[in-house]
């Protein structure tokens, strides 16, 4: 066989396995019923070619909230515990901590009082925790943590607490040419370290929250570095801003978990067309929390209100899930 | 034959052809020579599994200027000559520009004078003429705009006026995975609804100087308007700052014509491995413009000068350039 007809040979192999695959359930995490049927009849009619919603490939965008839609965000944001671990580190060099709120609370382990302060004293801890390096410094940082550092309650790593069955419509969308985007009010440079291995979500793909940064050169060799300034806040109406000046099209899909996402659904379901709006309702207090209107974290009101009447799909952990964590497979 | 031996035929049929184009010159509007040679021969190591130099498709981001190194730039920035078209629609509404600068000047059509307010007298017309309409409108107006308006002196449509040797390196580049990135401090939103079609570059790979932006509610639609205020300019030492905050890696290319691009070079060029500094040199006053040093429009100084010493290539457009625009072929 010359080394053309060999590379046909496997052009025509890897084809066929294509097919075969796209015929098995592209969502085997997912109970059959409505909401699974909702998501494979949205992605199968953008993506038929000839049908009346078909949508080019350049403008299958999906956003993805991350903290409690694609990992888990009890008790607290995952972030929160990387800056409590930071805090600690810190401490030492910072004497004056014992004596100031909020980190006197934090060093004494008493995280209630420490989030008391509210946004404010989040606002204080990530300033003095994520800034004054430079940026290759903290993603070496963030990436020793996230390898390293364990969930309090279930003892795993915290990209161990993705949501299985998200996992599954990430791969699924890709395979169908979506370009998969986080957009979430947590750090973006804080995600991007990680989500290219665990979601398969490269760091040009990544809208988050952020602070201000500065190019100067060290010893003649460019560097970033982070200033403790806040630069933008994506959450809330921050979303479609954040969505607007990185991605500069309007989503055909944005999936999410709490209010703080309800203007990035509302922004991608008002545009022209077929859209899809996806809330995860987290119902499930044995295999992961239950939690929605009256929590702290992840409140989750208005879009349980107003989603349904909006055609949004409300996916009930509980009742749609068949594992919620990969290691429950 | 069945529908899949139809398909497998198609296939077929494609990576033949695929693989005949790849054998002929993928710059064919670029005179052989070193230039054009250090080009492929940086293409080649990056791409070639198993080569020294080898680099993951993921990593393969290249960042390109637009005004200069994409299309002109001369006698002014092409955006001006929009927000100039801009101020005279506009004047009707606002008759106290009559006596104010910079617009008093600009209605009489005197543009030096125009511009002798420097930066800032650029800034208010900037705001004058992008802000107060929502990001859709933006939109249209300026595709109204980029599909009529033409240069004072070729008569062609600006988008004609795009150097063809560029597009040829950029669909080279494209063909082998890289990411073809716009990183200039032109408007964002001035570029972006136009980029995919000439230059095959997405919206949310375009990154460049912006205002800010708000997300409301308006009889019950949402939408996102621009309002006159600065947010970030992406030039000279911000362009590492937004190849950060929308690429969030280091590009291991990056191509520029003016001062304004050398620190995007020198952060691209620092990293570790095989890296590309391109800078374009107008040095024909014939077919385009000739301007460097003393330049008020695209200055080009620090670059020629230390340029070369870090490794950049030097592009002659007048001698590397077989022709300018595509309208010359």
């Amino acid at each position: 066989m010359n080394p053309r007809m060999f590379w046909l040979f496997i052009v025509i192999v890897v084809v066929s396995f294509a097919t075969e695959v796209q015929a098995t359930d592209p969502l085997p995490s997912w109970n059959d019923g409505q909401t699974k049927q909702s998501i494979l009849t949205f992605v199968e009619k953008v993506t038929t070619s000839g049908s009346p919603d078909f949508v080019p490939v350049a403008e299958r965008i999906a956003t993805f909230d991350n903290d409690g839609t694609l990992w888990s965000e009890q008790p607290m944001y995952f972030q929160l515990f990387f800056a409590l671990d930071r805090v600690k580190i810190l401490a030492p060099q910072h004497p004056e901590w014992k004596g100031k709120e909020p980190f006197a609370s934090l060093l004494k382990g008493d995280v209630k009082a420490t989030l008391a302060g509210g946004e404010k004293a989040i606002l204080e801890i990530v300033m003095a925790t994520h800034a004054g390096m430079t940026t290759t410094e903290f993603e070496k940082i963030v990436k020793s943590w996230i390898a390293a550092a364990s969930h309090p309650k279930t003892g795993r790593r915290y990209t161990a607490m993705v949501f299985q069955p998200m996992l599954e419509l990430l791969a699924f969308l890709q395979a169908n040419d979506f370009k998969t985007f986080i957009v979430s009010g947590g750090g973006i440079e804080f995600m991007r370290p990680w989500t290219e291995t665990v979601y398969g979500i490269p760091p040009e793909h990544v809208v988050g929250s952020s602070i201000k940064t500065k190019y100067e050169v060290r010893n003649g060799k460019p560097v970033i570095t982070r200033l403790p300034e806040l630069n933008f806040i994506d959450d809330k109406a921050g979303k479609p801003v954040g969505i607007h000046q990185h991605i500069g099209r309007i989503p055909i899909m944005a999936v999410g978990n709490s209010d703080g996402d309800f203007e990035m659904l509302d922004w991608a379901t008002s545009g022209e067309g077929l859209r899809f709006g996806l809330l995860i309702h987290h119902t499930d207090d044995k295999r992961e929390w239950a939690y929605d209107r009256d929590s702290h974290i992840g409140k989750l009101d208005r879009g349980l209100n107003e989603g349904p009447g909006r055609g949004w799909t409300i996916v009930s952990m509980k009742d749609d899930w068949k594992v919620i964590f990969p290691f429950e497979k």
